[in-house]
């Protein structure tokens, strides 16, 4: 998608600088700076330091990260012990150990002197199918649009927590894919996106990157959803998940629940738009998921521009207090209307999914 | 109650000085300043400027409003306009217009010479009032949480959102006020305290008081509330109010609905405190209740201290965007446990305040 009118993608291999090239999110919306990843080491901490984040995303990168593991050194220890250190990046995110597992099948039986070919081809593979998701993703999302738009033939108001935009994927991005294709078919959309805190995803990428495609949104508080579907000012939410379980449950990012409680009560649709790899077949029980605990100075300490357009770290919170720091929660399958996925929509169950995808 | 272990209200006159004495809450928690109000006009901007906030203390703020602009100019003309405009400076909270119509009552029958004294009396009384009603809130409330710890016998994790501690009210606060008593009373509590976007009087404020207290807390993103009673750690909510319908609807912090929510879904009990001042018995319908939209740069730019201990404002979103900034919202009753008043708890329903106020 477009960012100051040029095309980009999230993630690509550079074949002159031998180097692979992300956007770094991290210093979004106020700088936009692309940077070089050359070895595994870069690529975890890119994961790490969320400079890359969303689940697909963080599995192409992942993907990318084994291409530069090989390029590094192609004894298959050192790909190992690499591939095992970007599974441990980062816990709840399903399509890490995904990406990582197709990659390292894809060496396991072939000469060393072919790994770079092969896991260059395969992490290219994982991206453009991706983004073909996505865009299917879109496609189908875009039918619920139009029946919605169809009835109130007026400006459609979606409700968006974080960002699963395409800057969370490698195109189009999963939650806004319908979205885009919706303000390319000329539905006009506008949308609710929240803040999403501690890092301000929702504000800094998911409002930056409408912003770029000329779509209107408003930047709302994360507490502000609730009164806004009272008031009859949601038409539906549309959010990413970071892990579905194959029970419709939803994991997500901290606070996805609360948005899907006020949803349910008051008749708004609530769909998650997901690509089938985010999907976990082996956990049956949510509680079983891992829940990523962050460090604390994400809540107490905040980024931003100061009045002489500097970058500059500030503390917000009492020195003494105490934080905790959950990333993700995860929103029961009964307060989902349906998973927007790359195959088509469905239920969030288990039978409805197991029908789609196995 | 203490600040630095010393006691302290948050409004008081100051007869040396012939000027009123406020906590100013914008600075803290970097900055413990007390200001003095010397005019009507100071008096106005300290409320609209949330120099002082929550509902008990703006209507101390209102009463000793009045005491200024007698102090100013006792021409019955110029005190009735200030009334008004004290009345306009926030338009939700619904004890301003409460202590000024009090104000205004007792300075309608009586000669110009007795004007000061009789408003410097009355504040007091309002302030005094608000005092005791707080400390009866608290007891009140205490015997909620001697039952659970009764049950539990173990230490008691109380969720709150914003700031309805000391420093919104004269002293103990609404939602506070049974966790202090609680604390003095040895019974083990620690408060999941939200930070409440996008003022973060939650963490600025409530944190920070408690901190003082040595009350055990831990500050949260507002997202972070659903999944802690999804896992079963929270024992209870108590929140404050702003404006409490007489048919048990209570307008809060934008946000409180949310958190209702996620009670009632977990089956987590949830109270409101609030001095009977609070009532609205006029309005019957809660949608016709006026939800400030405030300045959309709350959002979009946060104070904080820089590195070198210097109170910095920086811009936190893409400049581009649009925001939308609502203060308050409505938990319908049935999502309402209880009501938590100065006489006893009730059902937030009409038939129970009416039973318990009229």
């Amino acid at each position: 998608m477009k960012i100051d009118g040029k095309e980009y993608r999230t993630i690509w291999f550079d074949i002159q600088s031998e180097s692979v090239k992300i956007i770094d999110q991290t210093k979004l919306p106020h700088q936009f700076i692309i940077k070089d990843l050359k070895n595994i080491k870069e690529a975890i901490s890119a994961i790490k330091n969320m400079e890359v984040r969303g689940a697909p995303l963080i599995g192409g990168t992942a993907a990318y990260g084994i291409v530069l593991a090989v390029k590094e050194n192609n004894d298959l220890n050192f790909i190992k012990k690499s591939s095992e250190d970007l599974i441990q990046s980062r816990p709840t995110a399903i399509n890490l150990k995904w990406a990582v597992d197709r990659m390292m099948k894809k060496l396991s039986n072939i000469n060393k002197n072919e790994y770079l070919n092969m896991a260059l081809k395969e992490a290219k593979d994982i991206c453009d199918e991706d983004e073909m998701f996505c865009k299917n993703i879109g496609l189908n999302g875009l039918k619920i649009i139009e029946k919605i738009y169809n009835k109130k033939k007026n400006t459609i108001n979606i409700l968006t927590h974080c960002n699963a935009g395409w800057l969370a994927t490698i195109n189009w991005g999963t939650a806004t894919s319908p979205i885009y294709h919706a303000h390319k078919k000329g539905i006009p959309v506008h949308v609710w996106v929240d803040e999403t805190r501690p890092r301000n995803q929702g504000a800094n990428l998911t409002s930056y990157e409408l912003n770029e495609e000329g779509i209107a949104n408003t930047i709302i508080a994360d507490n502000t959803g609730g009164i806004l579907m009272q008031r009859g000012d949601v038409d539906m939410c549309i959010v990413g998940t970071d892990r579905t379980l194959s029970t419709g449950d939803v994991c997500n990012k901290i606070g996805t629940y609360l948005k899907a409680l006020a949803a349910h009560d008051n008749n708004v649709p609530f769909y998650v738009a997901l690509p089938s790899s985010t999907i976990d077949w082996d956990i049956k029980n949510s509680k079983e998921i891992p829940i990523e605990e962050r460090d604390s100075k994400e809540l107490s300490h905040i980024e931003g521009m100061d009045e002489n357009n500097k970058i500059k770290k500030i503390l917000i919170y009492p020195k003494k207090s105490k934080i905790l720091n959950l990333a993700f929660d995860v929103t029961p399958a009964k307060y989902v209307t349906g998973l927007i996925t790359e195959k088509g929509i469905c239920e969030a169950s288990n039978q409805a999914l197991k029908k789609m995808f196995k």
